[in-house]
């Protein structure tokens, strides 16, 4: 497929040329066709572009601005800006021919003098988003809200002291809504960046949380009175900007979603980096979430273990990918989630073709893991050892126990004859394994 | 009261002397007659001797072995060591007058040949404790299995790959619940050290947080046959010595027992040390269990905030536990719960009396830190601006929003006639008004 | 001495009113003329104002923007607001009556067109300082110069790549060293927050810290060449904004002064929130400094131990600084360095009379910790255990060993008839000693 | 080769059968005599296997006891264990048929009643080893005294407070530098895991600071005296089994070894857990070394990032040290070091074929690193690009600079008419570059 050359200075969308590829701007694995666990690399992957890292974020840390000096945010009138932003941003998803894209509504359109004013913009540019998707392969995995970058939410949206706060927060996720219905979005995602605290010494933290679920459980209402399909996905995250946020991992959403009745229509949407703040592995937080019936989507990045913070850099460790997507092949795959690329460019990445060059470099590590989780699994390299080892609870009398059929006082009795041996739980037998794959 | 002098050398126990006392064997705080938030203040903070840190521990780290050299841990019968062991224990319990102890079942008797003889030793211990007990004021706070030192449960006890690990742990477990129930204890502790895992690549996760859920609906359907009144209580933490806990936090075990329908049974077992190693204040911890109705009883101790393990170090720091302190006596203090010194003396504190000492100073902060929680909540220092903060939520009409009266349409459109302004957090006011107590 | 009332809505500065206070806007310990430790309390703390944080930083964090909606950051012409913003500022130095305050080249004064321009404008801006310190009490303690905000330093400074951001960043630094002069200012101070990378892939790190030893060179040697009585001073941090900082802590700091020679000149700004994020107590940094004779300045505040990037918040915790008082008052105490306020109020303060009430209770905080300090070195709290400690090095056989006047097979000889054993840490007892004090 | 079938139940070595192996008994990359980049593929790599995790830890951890069971741990005559140990031991050796052992005294030889008794024992085995070495191919990499386990040093060994404990080491580390001396171990490595503290308030740091200065200085004019030709390596560690050591990291020892003048005979021992628990990549470490020319040796292995704690696991991440193999690489190799194996097998694995498995599984990864290194560099795939980043500096003037022939004025005159253009670093396209190698 030919495109223009427009922003990013290329003739040709990034194509695949195999293993031995040395140009930074072609694919060596990943081959959108090939068929990989009986789906199309593509469906299995699924990749969408996000706007706000790639086409809203200036380049600035705590410590300094802008580096990128991108045209579109160099002043002039807002809503030309902002579509300029969305041709480059449907340029680079050509350029990279991924099937889906997301978005926050703040991304995409300025606000206006009031919230009516805002949903206005933000409906300006939908209706240039529903244009633009008629003539192009892109689709909306999923969208959101922006309930944490201005002033009015510094102390929460849907966890807000102040009433009011929350009442413009459910204005703002409806509108948001109600375009992912309209742009046929297979999922609606809330990540609670400020619905947490600063400190406990100003916080009512069993009130926020009650808030919280009422948010929640409004907005499913809603999804079913509209016949929105798709699930809402939490994504958990344990600080920052907040110093404690609610949705601080899997386990903890689950017992919240547990708590308000919930877990029937809301998933997750997990993050390498939220996981590793939160002192897990992505592949436990998969691994939690599927065994909790919570899968959704999965926000594709890596943090950096030395630092403290998101660092959202773009994947690039294939072992650590593979792993889950090892998960997710035995689950079936994705149902309607996908892999966003909540990632960007280092700060230092200045150059347009940066962007290019990064997603297609990660997108190549990710089809690297899935073609050796798909392996992994068809060999049961992983999954014969995990079998045997639990092989003892196969029997009618340890099944009876999980089943509940046996009293403490029947087993009890029954141990005090019993001298088990410990057996080796080959780790570096199953590393190695591993190493085999990737 | 005297006391016959003993292995800490000491003629008379440590009593309160006031604030001037500059001896280290007498306390400046703790006076426990005193009437604190309407309650002595031996009965508010209902302090514990723990037995395993205490007498068991013989001083070691992972890079070095014994440095206490305690005359019970030389060799020699090791019933008769167990007896001279428990001699001691009481010993301390006298000296310091508190008004609980805890032990694990391991820390107190030697193992036997098998599950039987074990638990025949433990029993003939339990006799010593019970004779014991009837000359002397100190109760049982709680009692517990040690189900993680020994190899056999070095792959997990309840949640174990072999199912006659599971149930050698069953029968321990009834044993220590037995004895815990003949001592009149006022809860049973859960801690699971190894119910987690090294690697996920031979874990299989949902299949091991069944098998734990089923133990324990075992052990509580077991406590109401035999009429044990007190909670099970579940310690959380989130690692060490597995790489990954199950029982990680407040949050997570709080999904656990919905999921297994145990809310109302077991509560929490909640210390500062593993709050951090979490990643959560301690204060996070106990208000969580309290809005979850899950608040138990505490371990009392402090971890080093630079260092990534359990250093179980005596809480000096009353400026924290004021905090907490403040949230229980709110909820009007413990019911079954106290403070258990799960807390260790450092390897260097070789003397006996760096054992009393130890205990001592810390009891002397947490007076000190309950004195202040009592005046704060006595002025409404804290929960004065609290109530302000969220008085907005008291009108009908955002009560009704909270009580799920209103539909996520109305709100919304609610919200788009607002301009909601953000108010002061006053963090810095509130951290000086709390240093206007401690 | 009365004020107009003006930005902070304040009609007189804070002052002393004693412990029983309950005045957020009174000083219950900071008595500025009391004697502590022979000098007045104010020149043994020596507070500072910084200007970045308290004037310049609009609220903003990596998720959201301005709070604080100063009226000085609302438009306008650039200098004019630079003015106002200086009006602001010495309105609280008077308001706080502190005897310092801090700031770098780009917190006063806008950018020009080029750095002669920028330069221009800061020199204007010195101006104005100049005059109002005629009148005014404050004085400077430090300056320094940003090279860090702009993307012209996202590789770094001395560090860049490129030589012409080098000879860019000296001519910024010699300008603020000249203003610095020109302000009788007591310190320089560098702080190398770019002087590091984000990936060693694109590093050469030893080229780079040759860059960095010869732009230290040239500024001392300038130093002396225009007659600056201060001390270069540099201010160690590990990380944050770059992944990793070549000033990483007061080790790292001094191995890199011994390599390039520069030990008698450049001494250590030192910070508690960059020595945790570093690994290190606070007082760990502070003595490491004293041993190698690197002590130079304080930046007073605190970080989150359980965040892992710089938080900045108001030192309120009297205990950890009485330590670094103690060490400070031992060697006693400051010469050029002071106590500068490195700290912001959080985002969610927005009120004005937030910054007022943030410094008032952390000076407080201060003050209380100065006169526990003092007390604990009167009394040899202590000082007397340790010198007993290590008493037994004071014996003539010992200091030969120490002096060099023996060699290995001496004192292994000596060794093999040796069994020496371990005395008491004795760390519970002087932890409870300092409980005493603070 | 073939071999006695013994405790490890194989009847032949471990062996190179190509990257196709299924056999976790084979290698799949490590080719003893490949040629790679100059050297027979066991010369660049230099394996040892280590003696203490390896034969003498009996895979206990801070909450549990042995599980090993080694039949020479259980109890017997301490000599002769200590010579079946030396069996097993040489048994693995030649199974992984690796160049090179490693030993701290304590692991090999039990304590005597005295120091002088200890040595004794020590010295017997050193015959032991004496005579195996002559008939079998391996050498000594490294010995090393253990001045950490026992409790005379539970406060530090040169840093004792007590010289008689200092005096203990000095007997103890002579013996060990004798022995490593006549086994003709090419290097002799400090590991100062109690050098360091607990608590600052029982600690004069800079007087133990010096301690640990003439120690070293003394054991360097020793191994001069004797001839001993291989560097002494001191093992950075910032922590644990301490609160904080002094020997906290490269850069950390840099500064201590210029302050002792100890840079010329003194060189560094790191590890890849030492390095993240300091807050450094190991590429940073090693990068550091070979910058300040203190590069010596390898422990290989690997921690786990979400741990705070040293995991020693073994390393199979070959992508982190195909950077580290890269520079050696760069700088020709090892010298007098090589890649000591400082790895543990996890505390489950306890069939005796799990440590060779471990061992094998490791040598795979790391010569498939040393594969992708040798071929990274001979493309100039990292240094064609980092050449470029910096070429600025190439010309005169620049040169000039940092040459020390410009002073401050004339670079920042040069400076004012400047408007240098930030390049991007190209991180992405860089981590993409890597990805093709490993």
């Amino acid at each position: 497929m030919a495109t223009e050359i427009g922003f990013f200075g290329l003739e040709k969308p990034v194509s695949f040329e195999g293993e031995g590829s040395r140009d930074p701007l072609a694919f060596r694995f990943y081959d959108k066709d090939r068929q990989v666990a009986g789906k199309r690399m593509e469906d299995q992957l699924r990749f969408a572009v996000c706007y706000w890292h790639s086409f809203t974020w200036p380049g600035g840390d705590p410590f300094g601005g802008e580096t990128f000096m991108r045209p579109w945010m160099q002043g002039g009138d807002p809503m030309a800006q902002a579509r300029a932003k969305a041709d480059v941003a449907f340029e680079l998803f050509r350029l990279l021919d991924v099937p889906f894209f997301t978005f926050h509504d703040a991304d995409v359109a300025p606000e206006g003098e009031n919230l009516s004013g805002s949903i206005d913009n933000f409906n300006r540019i939908v209706d240039v988003f529903a244009q633009k998707m008629e003539t192009e392969r892109v689709r909306l995995l999923w969208g959101t809200a922006n309930l944490f970058s201005h002033r009015r939410y510094m102390a929460g949206a849907a966890t807000n002291p102040d009433p009011d706060v929350f009442a413009y927060a459910v204005g703002q996720v409806k509108a948001a809504l109600d375009a992912t219905h309209r742009l046929k979005g297979e999922n609606y995602v809330c990540w609670g960046g400020r619905e947490g605290y600063e400190t406990l010494l100003n916080t009512d933290m069993k009130r926020e949380l009650d808030q919280l679920g009422r948010f929640l459980s409004m907005l499913v209402d809603y999804k079913h009175k509209v016949g929105f399909q798709g699930p809402i996905l939490i994504e958990p995250k344990p600080k920052e900007p907040t110093k404690h946020q609610y949705d601080f991992d899997t386990a903890t959403v689950f017992g919240f979603l547990q708590k308000y009745d919930l877990v029937r229509d809301v998933k997750l949407n997990l993050e390498q980096n939220h996981a590793i703040l939160a002192g897990h592995s992505f592949d436990h937080e998969v691994k939690l979430a599927y065994a909790n019936d919570l899968f959704g989507s999965l926000d594709i990045n890596r943090g950096d273990d030395l630092l403290g913070w998101d660092t959202d850099q773009f994947a690039m460790n294939a072992s650590e990918m593979a792993l889950v997507f090892h998960e997710m092949l035995k689950h079936g795959g994705f149902s309607t989630g996908g892999l966003n690329f909540d990632a960007k460019i280092r700060r230092q990445s200045i150059d347009p073709q940066d962007l290019v060059i990064a997603h297609a470099a990660s997108m190549d590590a990710c089809a690297r893991a899935l073609v050796a989780a798909e392996a992994m699994l068809a060999d049961k390299a992983l999954e014969g050892p995990l079998a045997e080892r639990y092989a003892g609870w196969d029997s009618a009398e340890n099944k009876a126990i999980l089943a509940g059929e046996r009293s403490l006082e029947q087993v009890a009795e029954r141990g005090r004859t019993l001298n088990p041996q410990p057996r080796s739980g080959r780790q570096e037998y199953l590393e190695a394994i591993v190493n085999r794959y990737v």
